[in-house]
């Protein structure tokens, strides 16, 4: 096996010192490729501050050749025969061919060859035998590195060029290794394609790619810059000797069509032998392939300046893989590609490390989050000290992007934001509109929605200090202000001017909080609070959105076969007067049953609207009474209901494009809401409508915009108003910056920093505007802003087949909410068609946010635990570091708390739940009794003064195979809160 | 490392001699443990005809000891620190422990020590240095094949007779081996045992296992005669070099508390050495017992005669293990066990092969079939060539088992069987009858349904070749009645002696059939026309559901806001007279607005019914319309379905137990009718209900039991009737016999033969006698027959953690269906309650079978195809085999068949459908012009003619790593058939 170059050694002496990454050159490709300004990996590597290796995508060739001819026909039979069945294609005249069957870039894909389509991608297997063959085969064989070939031709030339062969066979090989290879192309058909192959015409042309080449759809999905290796591996009968070479291209070239995609080549793996039993070459040149398409290898291999870097490279591989078995596992399984990779920072030795990390899988949030600490203090909530220090730092800090805030919107993407969030933004103006004149007998209703929507939330977009923020009625807020309305119903106050003045104090409250740079409290409200907070208001959706469905049952209620609820007639005012009316209104046919001859004089049968246009008067039992409408509003409820969770979990499924499942599940809202009338219009039935004037002006009849300062009430409510105020504050604080927070977490890559302050001073001005106005108060909401980051998400387009797409960050600018709350406002002229919603559905929706918020908490998912078995339970990770019972434990008490906070709501002190929503951080101070900081970490966050207890280990991340469990991981790393306040539907960008 | 025992080599010469399996003496332990007379493991040795190796139970014991004692102390912090917070235990004074962290039967378990349990069972992962250097070890160890020692003393004298350690040493690390190990007992509490441990007291007392061992609850999951392993490993600061001894002990003997449970141990594997780099020790310790786990070295090792033989096992090991790159794959990731596990055989040597298998895992459904060959053609369906031959031989195949068929009935399952299969068939009964009779006009109903059922289900289980098959009546004839039915009424006939011609022609047929021993045609039935059958079936059950539902609203209208149907009144015959009737039923309350004056005198307001029982005529537009009723009954008819689907999936879930889970989901068409009837008997609404007679006696009034040969009929129709009992029979002999093909196949185990013929011959005897009581006519349905094979199923109960129970075979038997008719017959007597149950429930139930019918079906499965872009589809088994548009075109064509199907059955030759479904065998005989063999074996099933064209190597199953794609391994082995006659919540057994 001594098939050493003569002067090989000489060759890998001149070739490229060590430590220059030989592919920094080609990082950026010429100008005709170039990318565009903001291109992914362009923007990565500037964070990064070091150029990136270029992608490489690789593939294995397969030789069947000479006089295998007969045996390749065997395993190709059932295609080839096929192909002769059905007379398609010509029939295979040459003894040699070059087939494709298997691709990589992270992931494996191979070809099936019967069914023509790639596979999905998955996790390459390879059996250790073919790894050590591969090994001592290249320890044997010819290794070039930096070879400075310029053509397949010239290459081919050099790696046949060993003493092993004679010139004949040379020829032989030579002719063999420039046909022509065989590329299943998926654009041409759902076969690989078959024509015939001429084995010396492909030098002729070589550095014309193929048209397939260009066409094919890989090419969108590489990135500028990528680079090709080619495994070329198979047996030959006319050899006596294995023959292993591995080359690399000192300049990448185009290696004419040996690459199914046209991509410069920097690779070239050639593995040939005799036949052996098995499928000895073949997996070869799969453990080949995958050795290259494995981060480090690559790493190492583009850096090695000989034949021991090489194997070294080979080695540390085979000290790192992970064996699974042979009893317990089947080798023909595909594994799907992870969700989570490991960090391949950990195994770059240090000075490596100190270079760049190679061009592996992106850092995943997890590690995202460990890199930076589990809790790093970010600067904007670092007290200063100094009265209103927090806010003039923030200004400080914001003013200078402001201009770039509305030149950086001018991209495509914004205009999609743009109608997801109006959609978005509409659907909840609508719901709160509709549910806020519910709750406060008309003083507020879907008009102030709209209007108070636009002004606060455009007011906001240009002011604030995170614009990326969606300003909304949130369910808390909802939940106050109805509590609020019933409180001034008890003492029969005028409701507007009370409510005045709590805005008055509530903006007040706020100014002292920021003034005092209170926000740095936050850190004090962790999950324990946050779910605290969420799932009461969730609690309170669900039971309302019940409680006014039943409620509509009485309002039309149910007749039951005992009921004497089946007559009404029509009586008229006096006797025999108006027997000429009578006589008018019957119709001429004599069966009409309404005109039926009953003896009477002065009554028909009417339906009591007609009859009250006919000047009569409905008497009996059965005028008030409306039938099937408390079914059919049921069944309306419930329609909207699950078709709004059906069309949520469409993302999720298989079916339809992705585009067209993010689409349904995106809108699922709205289109549970169109569903809803569609089927209210078809069957026209009287049920109850959402309430919107018939011009602009308030809801509240006799009121003008301005809301008087003190109406009817005596003139100390006003300041009696400071207390209700107080406990808004705290709310508004907690629902406020919770948001913020998590908006602005490390994991989104924000630019332009937070602004906490001037946020919450934004808030407290716009709650005194929206309180003189009369309209409803507004502070962030979480799940529509969340949703508004998504939809402006920065991605790189191109990735591995299998891989997840690189976020990048987010497009940060105003223009896509101004322009929102702009066409929010212009949508008070919705109010015409408005008015055919029927209010079920709107309940429907509603009891669908309270759900979809509440299934989302990790309590929820504690709670499910205590049904399970523990055999069945999910393999979490909190499951794997705290006992069962301290988890059943840490649950309980939130039930318990759940359960007080729900006794006091339902109580006449239910005003001050606020108060009690803070006194979860109390109980969760308290909590450090009972468990442990380690249980607490895992159970919750940590406060601020736990974190230093906790070695750095305790975080190190874990990972398991099961999908659940990176829902489980992603929502351990931070408060995935969805409150209650937008559709509930999406999840945190982080978390993906 | 020089560390052999003086003599070790002539110890291994007088090992036990090659070929003769140690293991055989204990695989039959003490009459204590003896395993019960039909015990798994000892029945599949019988079928085998060869003792078994026994179960080997392996942990891994770590040794954390002096000096360490610091260093562990810190690994073990978390815990250590939360026991001396909480106080619990007492604290840890020694520094010496040995703890269990790791276990294997099949798959591994680790004990999550903070979390104090053990992980679900995974795949164990290793990594490739721990095994090499394990074999390093090893090698130049101690390994002492058939040891001789009957005491954890004498062993650990053995171990530590190496020349390399000094007298004191050896006496340390005696006394360190003999300390008793710290064992988590699940059943103490949830945190690990951390009591006191004194180094000298365990060689005291060590005979006597301790109480946790025999507490714990992995002792009941292990079959009698199991052996333990056990690895020592650690690192120890005392030792100098190296220490590795590897031992098969001659006579396995209980080595005191070493073993978590208290098993006879095996093996021994110490591995020991200074301290190393990162977890040396732990991972050549879990590489050990892994090794140990593999079934393939087990088998070698227990067999093995020197350290050479041990090596080569180690290496064949390596050999077959699967690689997972770093780069692609996170190491720390638990991989749940794969629900099919490759062959054990494979792995074997040729002679081995010989011998027997080796205690792997039980074959998979799919290898089973792989060893049968595709059609193994079962000699029940080979023909004889003579008149009724197939008749005599079924009956003298089934004779000898005649007495065994009741005494196998005395078992405890069979009561739960009889249970859960007689509500099956009571919802049946109650449900077909239902249908039945709206579908007849009363001419058949609920009673015939279940006098019907009692009778010919006893019948057939006492006299049919295949006892455990249920009869009932089935969807297809069910249609087919309905179209008899309407065709009679076209033609003015008197149904029933119609319809009883029509029955004893097809008993003429069917004998003929029988008589031609037409059965063995049944292999053209492939799953092409089954599917094509069931499809249409099922799509009529929903069709029909829908419509009848649909219906209700016409029969109960529902009341716009513009319909005239408002006013009723009561009148009273003649004017005046009815005076002191007026006055009598007017009650005091002056307010009551029934009685509200309306200047009349001879009418009131009463409700009709009322009204009536006055002596009034209700008169109106009103009185005929029952509000409310539409709604309702959709809500209950939607209620029902969902309710059903829902209760169906519970099985699936993580939540409650496995059994309330199985009862939730067994039970789901009872639960779902209970809540419809609870639900309706709530609101107390005058739905409509199911039609009972009150009395025992036909439904049609005016009619005996025996139905008159004529009737009305002119005579010459009694000759007619055999042109629809043609199609009939072509229906019933499609139904029956595609039914008889599933409950026979191999993959059941079954042992006392099937009876093809036989079972034809019960049906058409049982057509006549149920046509002469004009009874609904029964064939064998599919999917109720097979759930009571499942409840009658034979498991082994001991199984590895993670592994699935091994299927032994069904409980043949006659009593079981016998005792489930009997209790039917008597269940005559539920007439009162049964009128209870309104007919929307019905409605549902039927939709909810004709949907899970129709989704449980490929063809179901293929047309979700079409809807899915390329890259989301299922990773299924055709898909790699066959190009996408030549499974589309399948499934068109599939789809055009079924459309004209459709049209057929809309016109009014309906009443031919039965000729139609036969045609579909010409289609598919038509299709092997359009699809080659290899695409119709993956698409359908072959034909018999096209079987010999296809080479084994095109069967070859290949496994996928996904859930889904186990499902589609079972259903391309066989028609996974559930015709719509049944539950449909029921996959066949075979599957699992």
């Amino acid at each position: 096996m001594e098939m050493k170059l003569p002067g090989q050694e000489g060759f890998e002496a001149s070739s490229a010192p060590r430590n220059i990454p030989s592919g920094e050159l080609d990082s950026n490709p010429g100008p005709g490729t170039g990318p565009s300004p903001d291109g992914p990996s362009d923007t990565e590597s500037k964070e990064l501050g070091v150029p990136k290796d270029p992608l490489l995508f690789i593939q294995l060739n397969e030789l069947l050749g000479w006089p295998q001819a007969l045996e390749w026909r065997e395993t190709g039979s059932s295609s080839a025969s096929l192909l002769l069945d059905m007379g398609e294609m010509a029939p295979i005249t040459l003894s040699t061919s070059t087939h494709l069957h298997h691709r990589w870039v992270l992931f494996e894909e191979k070809l099936e060859v019967a069914a023509g389509r790639w596979s999905a991608p998955h996790v390459p297997t390879l059996v250790l035998p073919s790894l050590q063959k591969l090994r001592s085969l290249l320890a044997e064989g010819l290794v070039l590195l930096d070879c400075p070939a310029q053509s397949l031709l010239e290459l081919v030339e050099q790696v046949t060029r060993v003493e092993s062969l004679s010139p004949e066979l040379r020829g032989q090989l030579q002719a063999l290794l420039l046909q022509r290879p065989q590329h299943y192309n998926q654009t041409t058909g759902t076969r690989p394609c078959w024509g015939s192959t001429h084995p010396r015409k492909a030098s002729d042309n070589e550095e014309a790619p193929l048209r397939e080449q260009y066409q094919n759809p890989l090419r969108q999905k590489l990135p500028p810059g990528a680079e090709a290796g080619t495994v070329l591996a198979g047996e030959l009968g006319f050899l006596a000797q294995p023959l292993g070479a591995f080359v690399r291209l000192r300049d990448p070239v185009v290696l004419g069509s040996l690459t199914e995609v046209s991509l410069p080549s920097r690779f070239f793996c050639l593995l040939l032998g005799p036949p052996m039993l098995g499928k000895g070459y073949h997996e070869m040149g799969r453990a080949a392939a995958v050795l290259l398409s494995d981060p480090q290898f690559q790493w190492s291999v583009r850096r090695a300046s000989n034949l021991h870097d090489l194997l070294a490279a080979l080695d540390a591989f085979l000290e790192e893989v992970t064996v699974l078995p042979p009893g317990q596992w089947d080798p023909t399984a595909r594994i799907p590609p992870p969700k989570c990779l490991p960090s391949q920072h950990k195994r770059l030795p240090s000075q490596q490390r100190e270079i760049r990390g190679p061009s592996g899988p992106r850092l995943t949030s997890a590690e995202d989050r460990h890199h930076h600490g589990p809790h790093a203090p970010s600067p904007e909530l670092q007290r200063t000290g100094r009265l209103f220090g927090g806010l003039i730092q923030d200004v400080r800090r914001k003013a200078p992007w402001y201009l770039s805030d509305f030149l950086d919107a001018l991209h495509l993407q914004c205009f999609s934001a743009v109608l997801y969030i109006y959609l978005a933004t509409v659907t909840n103006a609508i719901t709160f509109g509709g549910l806020l004149g519910d709750a406060t007998d008309g003083a507020q209703g879907v008009l102030e929605s709209f209007l108070g929507t636009a002004v606060a939330g455009a007011a906001f977009c240009l002011m604030a200090g995170q614009p990326l923020t969606i300003l909304s009625s949130t369910g808390p807020v909802l939940v106050f202000e109805r509590l609020l309305f019933s409180f001034s119903r008890d003492y029969s106050l005028d409701y507007l001017p009370f409510r005045l003045w709590v805005g008055i104090w509530v903006a007040t409250f706020c100014l002292v909080l920021v003034a005092t740079e209170a926000s740095v409290l936050v850190r004090y409200f962790t999950r324990f609070t946050e779910e605290g907070f969420c799932a009461l208001i969730s609690l309170i959706f669900i039971y309302d959105a019940v409680g006014k469905m039943l409620n509509l049952t009485h309002t039309y209620p149910i007749q039951k076969p005992g009921s004497s609820a089946y007559g009404c007639l029509c009586q008229y005012p006096g006797p025999g007067g108006n027997d000429s009316q009578w006589i008018r209104t019957r119709p001429k046919d004599r069966d009409d049953i309404v005109s039926m001859d009953l003896g009477l004089i002065n009554a028909s049968l009417l339906p009591p609207p007609e009859c009250t246009r006919q000047g009569g008067q409905p008497r009996g039992p059965g005028c008030h009474t409306v039938p099937d409408i408390a079914f059919f509003s049921l069944l309306l409820f419930l329609t909207s209901f699950f078709f709004a969770m059906a069309l949520k979990c469409v993302k999720t499924s298989r079916f339809f494009p992705s585009v067209v499942r993010k689409g349904l599940s995106d809108f699922s809202s709205v289109l549970a809401i169109l569903l809803g009338c569609g089927l209210d219009a078809f069957l026209g039935l009287a049920t109850p409508k959402l309430m919107v004037p018939r011009e602009f002006k308030p809801t509240l009849p006799g009121r003008g915009w301005l809301v008087s300062p003190f109406g009817t009430n005596p003139w100390w409510w006003s300041v009696a108003a400071a207390l209700p105020a107080l406990l808004l504050s705290i709310l508004i604080f907690m629902d406020q910056q919770i948001t913020a927070v998590i908006l602005n977490r490390v994991e989104y890559r924000l630019q332009k920093g937070a602004g906490f302050h001037l946020d919450l001073f934004c808030v407290a001005v716009l709650m005194l505007l929206t309180s003189v106005l009369g309209l409803p108060w507004y502070v962030s909401a979480t799940v529509i802003s969340l949703a508004h980051m998504d939809s402006l998400r920065r991605e790189s387009r191109a990735c591995a087949p299998g891989e997840l797409p690189n976020f990048l960050g987010i497009r940060e600018q105003r223009l896509t909410g101004l322009v929102v709350f702009i066409l929010t406002g212009a949508s008070i002229f919705l109010a015409p068609v408005l008015k055919f919603i029927p209010m079920p559905v709107l309940y429907g929706i509603f009891l669908y946010m309270g759900v979809a918020a509440l299934s989302s908490i990790q309590f929820t998912k504690r709670v499910k635990l205590l049904l399970m078995p523990a055999k069945h339970q999910p393999d979490l990770l909190l499951l794997r570091h705290v006992p069962l019972t301290r988890v059943h434990l840490f649950t309980a008490i939130q039930l318990v708390c759940l359960g007080l906070l729900w006794i006091i709501k339902s109580t006449p002190a239910a005003i001050i739940f606020p108060l009690m929503l803070l006194g979860l951080v109390g109980v969760r101070k308290a909590l450090e009794r009972v468990f442990s900081p380690q249980e607490l970490l895992w159970l919750d966050e940590l406060m601020p003064e736990e974190e230093r207890s906790i070695p750095e280990k305790g975080l190190e991340p874990e990972h398991s195979f099961s999908g659940s469990d990176s829902d489980d991981v992603s929502s351990r790393l931070g408060p995935l809160r969805r409150m209650c306040q937008g559709l509930g539907e999406r999840s945190c960008p982080g978390a993906k």
